[in-house]
């Protein structure tokens, strides 16, 4: 499943910049960066909670994450405008 | 339908922190804030390609919007980790 993963974070401090690194990295993992502070990560259920715990330890009580679950067919529902860094979330997964 | 706009803007520009206030004054019409360039809006497909019409004209080359269609069931697919600032979106429209 498509899992939209959105943070935020006062980037205005170095602490809240490298919360946002480390939050980065973990995402990436599973998926890419397509915009500053949100990221496409392909998960199943077990990936899903175990993204969900290290992220609730690494984020501060102010910073805020939300998951949106999109399911397995969401590139179909996703739409950009201007500049778009990411390539189709499914169907390139699905070619490698 | 519920729809996520995710926006990518340099805000250490004032004309970038004008065009985010403009674009979260577009949203706030169907939906809300949920973090500070991600928004929660409640569209019909009408709505949906105006408001990316409007969101066109505001935005700039450099800048980046995503547009997420979560659907009709959408509440039950949204977590969120650490600061909340959201209600139910699903529900509590259609309690008003």
């Amino acid at each position: 499943m498509l899992v939209l993963v959105t943070y935020d974070v006062n980037t205005e401090t170095e602490a809240g910049k490298a919360r946002l690194r480390k939050i980065a990295k973990q995402c990436v993992n599973y998926g890419q960066r397509v915009q500053n502070s949100v990221f496409e990560c392909m998960l199943d259920p077990t990936q899903y909670r175990l993204l969900k715990g290290i992220l609730s330890e690494i984020m501060s009580e102010n910073d805020s994450i939300r998951l949106y679950n999109l399911g397995d067919k969401a590139s179909a529902r996703i739409e950009t405008l201007g500049k778009s860094k990411s390539y189709n979330p499914v169907d390139d997964f699905l070619s490698i």
